[in-house]
């Protein structure tokens, strides 16, 4: 670990190496050194640490929170799934039976000290990749009359796609998701639904929260979840650039319900299939929160989903060490007293491990607590209080009166939440060209080390037209390109198509993703 | 389903059968009738429903706090187990290595319209059926010094342990839990943190939340999990006079940290290895709530643990039914606004489905909601509720003043809390026998239809003196009895094994278990 310098053009950091030297590296150092995750030793399977579970713990509690207001409960479907239920819905199985985990016994017996499967089932298990098709089966039993519907579904749960090049957090086998699910009467009502998760959950627990800025928009038909007719999603900026989808939100017309028989007496004394959805976001944002707020000294977590907004280290000398701690404590007590984000109680730590001082410092400065507080007899005498803002930096220690802190922490913390909003959306804003109207200009933007690379070498989002052609997709997708989404934000007016040159009316976001 | 009668000694039951008719089978009706959960299509794993989960989520939500209160933070491990790890610890594996899920393939290939598995691992993996073995593989990690101790660590997780004979919530293949995992610099304090979550926790959560009283105590060495050195457990008397262990918490000595090498360095620079500990409780005690609390008529929920404390049933006609409804709400939001058990909210729902209002009244009665309002023209015209208290059975609605109930409600909730846990007491005091002293009377006591037979034609619990003989906790073995524990609260006296009549000291809990 690099030492710590106290300021200076030539300060050394506290994370190697530094995203401009290269990303990739800098990313799992990050996640490593923050106690966010880390891989297993169980190929492709990470262990999400206490830290980052903790901050998944605070997007847990306000998505379901917020999935609860959208009218939906929660409910727990079985990890297995046969093989036939993936044979049922003809597109869902054709765009997912490739890497999945198989079960295939059920025993192990011990032979000469070893362990070997035996019991072999008749039918293979598959450990879910989604539930669509298992609670879909559930459905089907539930739903008999149009006073059933809409049923909302909510679940969380592990799902498993194998992963042949792992990346923590982004793509792993094992992730933590919820999946809602949901059937309706009418197209409308469970198109609106579909829109009002993607909307009124998603992207305001993802921008309210954890303050990542996103592009709310429409998948093309090309990038739509298997058996969809219709892929919404939420799509964020990293900081080399690339685009990181952040939440899906599905309409499955009839494809599903027809499928699983999910069908309904209607009021009239007909039949009819339901209408389904389903939605989801994961772990994976765990990823997008270190991609977009993490600097060269560790991760920065935004107050709303940091696990304690506060960390109290005690500087502690032999002699007055009592008196300090007793200090430290009773700034702890009145700061817990306090409230930040409309109501939510302050959490603070008082860090008294066994640790040095200074190496808990640089441990909670690399976490990214929002206020790190560090309290010595200096500021004890004083009646003071000197802290670090991490949204500022490592070196820029503020000192004040204990009393002002306590009456100011709410506020505080509030600002800080709105200025990683803030540098998050500039962030983006400043690597999104909506000026390329060319193919040749396209090219140039996309290439590597090309006319608008960033710090790491990368372009950023190119707002263009697309004449809505799958093979101009398709071009785009040869130089690593994808269209992330038909942004709800359109511009309205009509251009030349970036990729073919041909009139089009729709704006497209073009990117390179994870 | 049975017709209801408002009375009399032939009164028909919402359930069939009865407990008395048939005790399995009630158990079934009631766990499907209640809206808790559901065998699943695929073998041996279960849907918990709606309902049931909410049940869950209110445990989980006072188990969450009580944890973290404790000191340990939550984290995720891996699902799947490497059959390498399981084979280092000896008595683990001997006590586990036999009905579990094994996954042995990666891939599925389309054939003939048929899905067939491929990409064999070079080692299988297992899905966890516990997890020592994978968190004793990052806590060897983790821990370096002694200032790392003691680790608290806590996971919420879905667990596989292939059950041949399930039976929904008490055994299924499938099941949610939290398990806890920590490593101590020292066996005292290794000691002191499983008995505590014994105590503190799980004692307090059970009792206190769940309303289903228990008996703490030690395993005998033949009940112990493998590769504890101490197991200790809760024990609850179900109806028909069976114990259901409802949690355990495991001293581990330093088994798994020499398996796993879990080593730290002394303040005075030495090696030792780490004393571990680990401890559960499960969706299991959904299954101990209905075989508790739930009477002919469904479930009965205990106000700490219900999704709602209040639901409303609004009773229409065509003519008045907006003045109606507006009153239901009036009076929900009211009840919303009164708090019980020390200042939680009172959870209100407005059932303002399309059913009709007796259908939705044996609904929840079925689901057991504590406080049942039925709100019709004449309740309002009179500005008066009727409600129906769910622990004291369906026939016997009380009236009173709106104003009345909604200053009361709050001391009702805490009142209908106590009286479900004062049965659950009596009930198991009552079918609890101290005096049995001698091998004929105690298998008398425990022959079918034998003389302390309840309605279900079965015995209680027999607290009798035991000599510590392997020999003669396997006599009670053979007569499908065990000790369910060694309880911590001991007469004292001595009197004769009540299995081989020699001279003994300790008493031990016997029973016929789940």
């Amino acid at each position: 670990m690099a030492e710590q310098a106290k300021g200076g053009a030539q300060a050394r950091t506290a994370i190697t190496p530094t995203r401009d030297e290269d990303y990739a590296q800098w990313y799992q150092a990050v996640v490593r050194d923050a106690d966010v995750a880390e891989m297993s030793h169980v190929r492709g399977c990470m262990v999400i640490k206490p830290w980052g579970y903790g901050v998944w713990e605070q997007l847990q509690r306000t998505l379901d929170r917020e999935i609860k207001k959208a009218g939906a409960v929660n409910a727990y479907f079985p990890l297995f799934i046969p093989l036939s239920y993936l044979e049922r819905e003809a597109a869902h199985v054709e765009g997912f039976a490739k890497e999945m985990a198989v079960v295939t016994h059920h025993r192990l017996e011990s032979r000469d000290g070893k362990l070997v499967p035996t019991g072999e089932l008749a039918e293979p298990l598959i450990v879910r990749p989604t539930s669509e098709t298992i609670i879909g089966e559930s459905m089907a039993d539930w739903v008999q009359s149009y006073r059933d519907l809409p049923l909302l579904l909510n679940q969380w749960a592990n799902v498993v796609r194998w992963e042949l090049r792992p990346r923590v957090l982004l793509r792993t086998t094992e992730f933590l998701w919820q999946e809602g699910h949901t059937a309706h009467a009418t197209h409308d009502d469970a198109m609106e639904y579909t829109l009002r998760i993607l909307h009124d959950v998603y992207t305001r627990v993802v921008e309210e929260d954890l303050a990542v800025s996103v592009i709310p928009g429409e998948k093309t038909p090309g990038e739509r979840f298997p058996g969809a007719e219709n892929t919404y999603c939420i799509e964020a900026m990293m900081q080399d650039g690339r685009a990181l989808q952040a939440g899906t939100s599905h309409y499955l017309g009839q494809n599903f319900s027809k499928a699983f028989n999910i069908a309904y007496q209607t009021a009239e004394g007909g039949q009819e299939n339901a209408y389904t959805t389903s939605w989801g976001v994961s772990t994976r944002l765990l990823g997008a929160l270190v991609m977009t707020h993490a600097d060269d000294n560790g991760l920065r977590v935004p107050p709303r989903v940091a696990p304690h907004q506060v960390v109290i280290v005690p500087m502690l000398r032999k002699e007055g060490a009592e008196e300090v701690l007793a200090y430290a404590r009773r700034v702890a007590d009145e700061l817990r007293a306090q409230t930040f984000a409309g109501g939510r109680p302050v959490e603070v730590l008082l860090d008294d491990t066994l640790y040095e001082a200074r190496d808990k410092k640089w441990k909670w400065v690399k976490r990214g607590v929002p206020l790190l507080l560090e309290l010595g007899p200096k500021d004890m005498a004083n009646d003071g209080v000197s802290y670090l803002r991490r949204d500022q930096g490592p070196a820029q220690a503020v000192r004040g009166s204990r009393a002002d802190l306590v009456a100011g922490v709410g506020a505080l913390l509030d600002e800080i939440q709105d200025a990683y909003l803030a540098q998050a959306r500039a962030y983006r804003e400043a690597r999104t060209r909506r000026d390329i109207t060319t193919f040749d200009a396209f090219k140039a933007y996309f290439a590597e080390g090309g006319e608008n690379a960033g710090a790491a070498g990368q372009p950023g989002f190119a707002i263009s037209k697309w004449c809505g052609d799958e093979a101009c997709e398709e071009k785009a997708r040869d130089l690593g390109v994808t269209i992330r989404c038909l942004p709800f934000e359109q511009s309205g007016g009509e251009g030349p198509c970036v990729i073919c040159g041909r009139p089009a009316t729709v704006d497209a976001v073009f990117a390179r993703a994870y």
